[in-house]
């Protein structure tokens, strides 16, 4: 059954909305595709429930070929699963949580590792049962912070999540594989690229992870990659760790006469200039810069927290909140200050009086550069003065190692595959080996060929269905508007009739019914009183990939053809338009 | 692709939940197509959601085919609309409300009139527009206060609903019988069985609603229809009005003698003793029983009211409800007795204290049949002691009149078309006439022929997906099992494979390619280490249309074939399978 635009629910606007930040969000509501009913909160009009259902298609289908099943779980979850793997506290201000008429807890559920181990649990019993691999494709709710960015960071949102159980490490490394290999089938149906990328595990609590980045310019991530292949969110990246150097006959330190040195530059070349080092002149990773973090807990108490890194690197705040996660981290403010009186000698801070065990209790980590027998240009507690040549595990000790600097361009692979070049994308999928941490906390075990009970371990996989739609929308746009590839078009033709008398409509209904009865889709824009060029800027805007325009040449029997994806655009005669569809 | 129940997600029980108290919810968990996750939700396991697979499917066919267009609304929806219709109050604690991290109030949507009138007003704005039906198929969220009923009363459960968009009356009109031509398609293709009955549009406030019940002894719905037609909810039944009569000439009421009366009967007994009615005897029909009712309004204000109705009938509380809607009706008690000190002589309460004008203030209503000149026995405010002859309209008269007293067999139809016979039911859909109230509230206008803003008139069709799954296996079980009709079962062909060597699997296999080949749905119990009984019971609980028992004649290529609706059982040798399932 043909849909028609002068009956469709639709209306495209010309202009972007004002609500809308990035390019997905102010396509998708200009061509109608979605509206905007609340933040992060979308109504999805006929032509992006179009879209999503043929997103949705792809991925039932490869879950499906893997071998997983569909089930479909709640959304609204009681408490106490939540409660058991502590991430009712964990999430903080991040999920929804309401209350039933008897005062019992509920939260709109974000993710459903519990529900699924527990429906395992309540199923199967024993390591026969395993592996399975369960799926579901569910709304989903976050009480994101700042939800800006249309679809892409929605507070209502489809995801399709995946979780796989296994008796051992060796079924969860094949279950594991099988779902990334899915994803990658998913990911070339959708006419997406993709780049798969070591990833934190981080608040899933698991043992090893990756994510699937789309590269593009406005990505919200940073990754790093080699051209040996290694791939990494900087999150993920683990720097190399050099070897210790031997103490013994190092020199002992010096205290560097008190100068202006604004800067890492000028200490650098004041130290050069009063105390230079044997063999090379002193370099800005030779000094030693202290940051002092404050870290909130989950118990809401406040920590400070001196990180050293070498002076030409910079704190990573993303990459610090993994390694202090769960707690959230910021940089100190006056009142954390405050709170040590006398400790600190703001840029003169060294780590002499840090430590969890010295007289200021405050905990120092370090760098993973920072190996004992470095020597380092740091301060000296003192307004004006810097020390040089304090080595690690001589004069100061670290109370343990910190991935917090920032990662660069150049940087080297930690598995030697060459130096790393830095790009920006967004999150298309994620998987995670879970492990048994789950399972663990509400009781999901089997019995194993012994007829012991095991624990379980599982992996978990994510795709966000809504969030895939604006990043197709993302990759796929030009200054007219969409450009849907060919296997997520809402239709895979868009027939367009213009003029007055009824020639062209005559002739657009007949290659209407031409192509339906080919089993094309087909979109007929047969808007009587809707002006030639309103029509086609619209046929630009909703961006089927292929548009037919019966107009001028009508009467000739000849019609325009564009393909939407190249920019190209032909006369064909009407006996001739089904091959040429075909062809695009 | 062939599923394995070696390889489903499945687990059967033999017994029936403690926690399942309706048919439907036992039969459900126990042939596992769905789990408990908390009260009144529900996780979905492949079986079960193949079959709302299969409903969905039916309902959007015939939603499409009605020109209803398929759009997505939030489940999470902001507060602002339903405060702007007073729903957000109206609905008291059977809605779940939850705020944001910036203390913005939502809901969990029931239904979405409201925020399908703002998508319109969004983008609709001329009479050219219309009409327009939409629809979503969506979860939806009610905070029932006892979710005992599996999904009959879920608290989150799946609705397909749809509204329609109108000029003016008559074009509603078209829009509603639409949409209630569609149902009548639908409830057809789903096997399941219905009565369109007259309801009570209430709590919606629209001026029309039908209700579409499935008869069946276990409904907790109770109808009326006689033969010549007329169907109604017991809620929508209108008391036929009889005729005012001369209030002149009627004798003045007789008070009458102290006497022991403590039923109806002996009332009419004693009366009858004492102060006979000229022309007939008294009947119990005569006497005006005066039950008091304590109201809840919304703003939590508690009101006593007197209704007054034949003794021979009973209140009904569910009609009282409509009738005094939206406050919440109960019988009153001690307190509220208390609270009107000496108005009421308990047992000998007559209509001549009350009144809202009277001193007591307390509001009198009365039946319909309780009309001017009717002469009534009833109390006379002092113990022991009733009068007779008390004419309404000149001894008595009332504040309104209200449909509260019980309906029976035998009752008239309204429209004259016979004695009504009374019949138990389930809601399976119902379709309202909603008109301009919830346009109006939120300015839903457009402009209309001659430029002119006219409010537009809506109409709000809903059938919930879940529940009619529910109502399915409510009517289509037997003490075996479930027996799914053959449109939504989740399988076409069930094939069992029994016996210790392979000859019986082979077959099986066998058999399952040829059926697939026909495109038939087939699941094959593979299951090599299940005893033959417990997989022919567990083909009984599951309840697909067909099952093939490969076993005990395997060797010799005669299977079993059983009709699981009729009941009937055969050899069929596998060359002639084929055509006897085409056959079933």
């Amino acid at each position: 059954m043909v849909t028609r635009l002068s009956h469709l629910f639709l209306r495209t606007l010309r202009d972007d909305p004002s609500d809308a930040e990035v390019t997905s969000a102010k396509l998708l509501v200009r061509a109608g595709y979605i509206r905007r009913q609340a933040p992060g909160i979308f109504a999805w009009l006929p032509l992006g429930l179009r879209v999503r259902a043929r997103i949705e298609g792809i991925i039932r289908d490869e879950m499906v070929a893997a071998g997983a099943q569909e089930v479909l779980l709640p959304a609204l979850a009681p408490r106490e699963p939540y409660e058991a793997t502590n991430r009712w506290t964990e999430y903080g201000d991040g999920i929804f949580r309401l209350k039933d008429r008897k005062d019992a807890d509920y939260l709109l559920a974000p993710t459903h590792e519990e529900l699924f181990a527990l429906l395992v649990k309540d199923l199967y019993s024993s390591y026969k049962d395993l592996p399975v691999t369960l799926f579901q494709i569910q709304d989903k709710y976050r009480d994101e912070a700042r939800p800006r960015a249309g679809l892409l960071r929605g507070r209502e949102f489809t995801m399709k999540d995946a979780y796989s159980f296994d008796i051992d490490d060796a079924g969860l490394d094949r279950s594991y594989q099988t779902m990334r290999d899915a994803y990658e089938r998913i990911f070339a149906r959708l006419g997406l690229e993709y780049a798969i990328v070591k990833a934190d595990a981080g608040a899933m609590g698991g043992s090893k992870s990756e994510e699937f980045l789309h590269p593009i310019a406005v990505g919200e991530d940073t990754f790093v990659r080699s051209a040996g292949g290694y791939a990494a969110n900087v999150e993920a990246y683990v720097t190399p760790v050099p070897d210790a150097l031997p103490i013994e006959g190092k020199p002992e330190p010096v205290l560097l006469p008190a100068a202006d040195t604004p800067t890492i530059d000028t200490l650098v070349a004041h130290a050069n200039a009063v105390a230079p080092r044997d063999g090379a002149p002193w370099t800005a990773a030779d000094t030693l810069k202290n940051v002092v973090l404050a870290l909130t807990h989950l118990d809401g108490t406040r920590e400070v927290v001196v990180v050293g890194l070498p002076g030409d690197r910079e704190v990573d705040l993303k990459r610090a909140e993994v390694a202090f996660a769960p707690a959230e981290v910021e940089p100190a403010g006056d009142d954390d200050f405050k709170r040590h009186p006398g400790v600190f000698v703001k840029g003169y801070i060294g780590p002499q009086v840090l430590g969890a065990e010295s007289p200021s209790g405050i905990r120092y980590v370090v760098d993973p550069r920072v190996v004992d027998g470095t020597a380092w240009i740091t301060g000296a507690n003192e307004r004006g003065v810097h020390v040089s040549g304090l080595v690690m595990g001589r004069d100061f000790t670290a109370d343990g190692v910190a991935e917090v600097s920032d990662v660069r361009a150049g940087d080297p692979a930690p598995d030697g595959s060459g130096p790393l070049e830095t790009a920006r994308g967004m999150e298309i999928g994620h998987v995670f080996q879970l492990g048994r941490k789950y399972a663990e906390a509400l009781g999901l075990k089997v019995q194993d060929e012994n007829g012991k009970l095991a624990t379980v371990t599982m992996g978990s996989y994510g795709i966000g269905v809504t969030r895939i739609l604006a990043i197709l929308a993302e990759a796929h746009n030009d200054e007219k508007g969409l450009v849907w590839p060919k296997n997520v078009a809402p239709f895979d033709v868009h027939v367009v009739a213009t003029g007055k008398d009824s020639v062209a409509y005559d002739l657009a209904t007949d290659i209407v019914a031409q192509l339906e009865g080919e089993r094309f889709e087909v979109v007929y824009d047969d808007r009587p009183k809707v002006s030639p060029g309103v029509k086609l800027r619209d046929a630009e805007l909703l961006g089927m990939p292929i548009v037919v325009v019966a107009g001028r040449n009508a009467a000739d029997g000849v019609v325009e053809l564009w393909d939407r994806s190249s920019g190209e655009r032909s006369d064909v005669p009407v006996a001739e338009l089904l091959d040429a569809v075909r062809a695009i």
